[in-house]
C-alpha cells in the first residue's frame, strides 16, 4: 500500500499571542513542524505543543528558522554557514528536550520560512543545515524542497532526507516551484489540489505549469491550517488520499 | 583519596561580546556552567565553549537562567513555576544538542544568577528545576547551594545532586551564605580563601561568621574567573588541594 | 459640561502576530494607550496604530512596559529604578517619533501590566516613572490608577497627571480595586457597568463593595477591547454616558 | 579657517557587557553615534553614553540598525522601505528621548554597519532613511558615504546631509571605498593616515589606490576607538589637523 506523510508548521504562537489553529488541524496531519523560539514559539508554548501532537500521534519535527522573531523568519539574513550550522542546533536541541521529558523521539527537521528558501537553491546554507542534523542525532531525518540543492546536501552529507512537494503550488518543467508572483503559481480549487496530490502520491509524476508530465518524488506533503481554506484543503487532501487507498502516515514509521 | 570539583561559569560572552577569561580559567577548574542564551551566550558562543570545555577535559553543565539578556539574568522575575520548567527544559536541551555533536555527555545542570538565588529559597522553584532536570535526562546531576531549599527538591524529586559552597563568602552558623552586604561577607585574601577551602574538603566543616564551627557539605566549589583577582584566587585553591592530597576532578566521573 | 476620557491599550500586535481589534475599538475611545515594543509591538505596529489613532481623533499616549516580550509584561522584574526611568524613557521616545512624523503631539503615558501595578503600591516605581515623563515633555500627562502612589508620585514630581478608574472592578471602603482573585472582584453586567460608569463620572463616587459610597476621582476610564464581551461593554458605556449628557472626550484637550 | 568633525561610534556596550573605550575616546572627537539598541545599547547605556557625549562637548548622533542584537547588524537582511523606515524613525526617537532630558539636540543620524552598507549602494534604502530623519526632525543632518546612493538619497528628499570619509581606507579613482577584501584596501601606518586626512580636508582631494588624484569631499571623518591602534590614530589625526591649523568640530554647530 502507497504511503504519504502530511506535513504542517505547527507551535507557532509566541507568548500571549496565538498562531493558527493547532488544535483543528493537528488530527488531520501526520507530522508537526515545530517552531523552537527563533522565528515563532518559546519554551511553554513548544512544551504545549508538544504534548498536543503526541495526543494526536503526530510525528514532531523541529522547525528551525533565522533568528528574526519580529519578521516571523521570513527575512533572509546573511549568517555565516557556522552561525547558520550553530542556530539549527541549538533549535534542534531545545525541541529534543521536550520531546525527551514527554517520552517520545524527535522525528525530523524542517527548515522554515527564509531559511528553507534559501537553502533550497543555496548548497552551502543546503549543507550546513544537514550536517547539523546529522551530528546531533543521525536518526532525524531532513525534509528537502523535491529536487532542490537541499536533496543534493542531504546527499552529499548522508543524512536520512524526503523530499516535500506543494499541494497547492504550480511546477515548472524542471521541477521546481513556479515563484509566488507569477500568475498560476498558487492553486486553489480544493477539488482538483485534492486529486492532483493523489496523483502525485501515486504515479510520482505532475502536471507542470506548461503541460507536460514531470517526474516528482513526493514522500511528504507541505500543508497549511491558518486559514479557513487552507484547513478545508487539508481534510479534502485527506479524504482524497484515504478514498484513494494510500495510506496518511508519517514517513520512516 | 578525597576529592572535589571546581565549577566556573563559561561562556557567557554574546555575540560580538566577550566576558570573562575563559580560555585560561578553563585549565584549572573541572566543571564549567555554560550559558544557554537567556541571560548570555548564543549558539555560536555555546558551540565554541563546548569544544573549549572538551580541550581541557573540563565536565560541561548547563547554566540556565531567567530569560533577560539585558539584565544579564540578575534580576528575579515573577515567573510560574510552568514557565520555569519549560524555560530550564529548553536551555538544557540546547546545550545538549552541542555536547552531542562533539560526542560527550551533558554533565549537570546549574541554575543562573536570580533563579539560582531564587531556587535557593524558593521550594517551588526549586523543585520546577529539579523536575525539568530529571525528566530530561534523569542521569544528569542538579547543582544545589549547600543547605538549601534546593538540596531539599533535589531529594523529594530524586535526581542526582551535589551540594556547592562558595570559596569566599562567610557562613553564617546556621550554614547559610551571609548576605553580600553584612559585613564580612566576601573574603579576600587569597591564601586564607585556599586553605579554608582545603579545611572544608577535608574535614567536611567551616567556621561560621560567628566563629562556631559547623558541619558543611562540600561537593563542588563555586570560582570565578572574570577579574584578575578571581584568577589568581582560582589558581592558589587548586595549588593548595593539590598540595593538601586532595584529587580535583569532576563530580561522579 | 461634565466630560470623560475612555482609554484602551492599543497596538498590541507583534510583527506576524494580532492582538485585539484595534480598528473597531478605535472609533468607541478616546485615548489609546500604544506598545512600545517592551510587552508588545515593533516599530511597523506602532506606525500603523499610530496613524489609525489619528484617522480616528483619538489622543496618543506611551504604554511602557518592564522588557518582557514573552510574558507580554505582565511579570514584575526586579529592576532598579534607574533600569526603570532609562526604560521608560527610551519606551516614550520611540513612540513620539511616531507622532511627529505624523504631525500629532504625544499626549499622555500609562504604564503597563505589571509595571502598572508595582507603581501602584512602590513609591520609588512610580516617582521613576513620573521623573521620566516629566523629563523628556513637561506636556505629558501620567495616567495613575486612582487613589494609588502613581499620584502621591505624580504630585511629589510636579509631572500632569489624571486618576484612572476601572469600569468593571468593585472597589474597596479606601477606594483600592479588590483584588482580581476575591469574589465579586470582577463585574459583568455590561447595564449595571455603563450605569456605574455614568455615576462614578457625574457624582464622583462610587459604592465600595461593601456598600459604603466613597469618594473616587475619575478622570479616565480604562476599557478593554480584546474580547467580544469587552467590546460590547466599551459601546453600552460609550452610549450611557452620552445619553447622560457627558461629553466624551480625550483629558486636557 | 577651514573645519572638519571627527565621528566615532560609542555606546556599543550592551547591559552588563562593554564595549570599546568610550570614556578615552569622546575627549578626542567631535560627534557621537549612539547606538540604540538594536545592534547594540539598551537604555541604560544609551542614557549613560548620553551624558559622557555632554559632558565632552561631543555632538550626538543617532546609530540606528537592522534588528540583529545577536550579530552586531553587521548582517544584511532582506528588510521592506517601510519596515526600514519604521525602525529608524524608532531608534531615533529613542535616542531623541535621553537628548531631551538631558537638555541638548539631537545632531545627526548615521546607519550601522550593514544597513550603512546597504544604503550606499540602495537607493531605495537610502530614501528609506533619509526619509525618517526628515520626517523625524527636519533640523536632523544624514551621515552619507561620500559619493554614495545616501548622497543622492539625501539630495532628493531634501534633508540636511554631510558627507563622509573614512581616514583608513583606499578609494578608488571612481571616488568608491576599495573593498576591504582587496590589497591595500585598509591603511595602517598612523603618520601617514593623519597626513591624508589633513590633505583630503584642506584640498577636498585623495590620492586614489591607482595614484590619481580625485575630489573627494570630506565633512566628517569616520574613526573607530575600540582597539588601541585605532585610539592613537584618533589622536594622531587631532594632533596633525590641529598643527595643520584646522578646526576640529562638529558639523553644522
Amino acid at each position: 500500500m502507497v504511503s504519504i506523510d502530511l506535513n504542517c508548521d505547527m507551535g507557532e504562537g509566541f507568548g500571549a499571542y496565538e498562531m493558527g489553529n493547532d488544535e483543528q488541524v493537528m488530527s488531520y496531519i501526520t507530522s508537526a513542524n515545530i517552531a523552537c523560539g527563533f522565528h515563532a514559539s518559546d519554551p511553554s508554548t513548544m512544551w504545549k505543543t508538544v504534548r498536543l501532537a503526541i495526543q494526536n500521534g503526530v510525528a514532531i519535527g523541529a522547525h528551525p528558522s533565522y533568528p528574526d522573531l519580529v519578521g516571523f523568519g521570513r527575512r533572509a539574513m546573511e549568517a555565516t554557514v557556522d552561525e547558520i550550522t550553530a542556530d539549527v542546533t541549538y533549535q534542534i536541541g531545545a525541541l529534543w528536550a521536550f520531546c525527551k521529558r514527554e517520552g517520545v523521539r524527535l522525528h525530523h527537521v524542517k527548515a522554515h520560512g527564509a531559511l528553507y528558501n534559501k537553502a533550497a537553491d543555496t548548497p552551502s546554507v543546503a549543507r550546513a543545515i544537514a550536517e547539523a542534523i546529522k551530528m546531533v542525532d543521525a536518526e532525524l531525518t531532513m525534509v528537502c524542497l523535491s529536487s532542490s540543492a537541499m536533496v543534493a546536501a542531504a546527499q552529499e552529507v548522508g543524512v536520512r532526507y524526503v523530499e516535500e512537494v506543494f499541494a497547492d503550488r504550480a511546477y515548472t518543467a524542471q521541477g521546481k516551484l513556479v515563484p509566488r508572483n507569477r500568475e498560476g503559481a498558487v492553486l486553489s480549487d480544493v477539488e482538483m489540489i485534492a486529486q492532483r496530490v493523489l496523483d502525485m502520491v501515486r504515479n510520482r509524476t505532475v502536471v507542470a505549469i506548461d503541460g507536460t508530465v514531470i517526474p516528482l518524488k513526493a514522500e511528504t506533503i507541505c500543508v497549511h491550517g491558518d486559514t479557513p481554506g487552507s484547513f478545508e484543503m487539508i481534510k479534502a487532501i485527506r479524504r482524497k488520499l484515504e478514498a484513494g487507498n494510500v495510506a496518511v502516515k508519517a514517513f520512516g514509521l
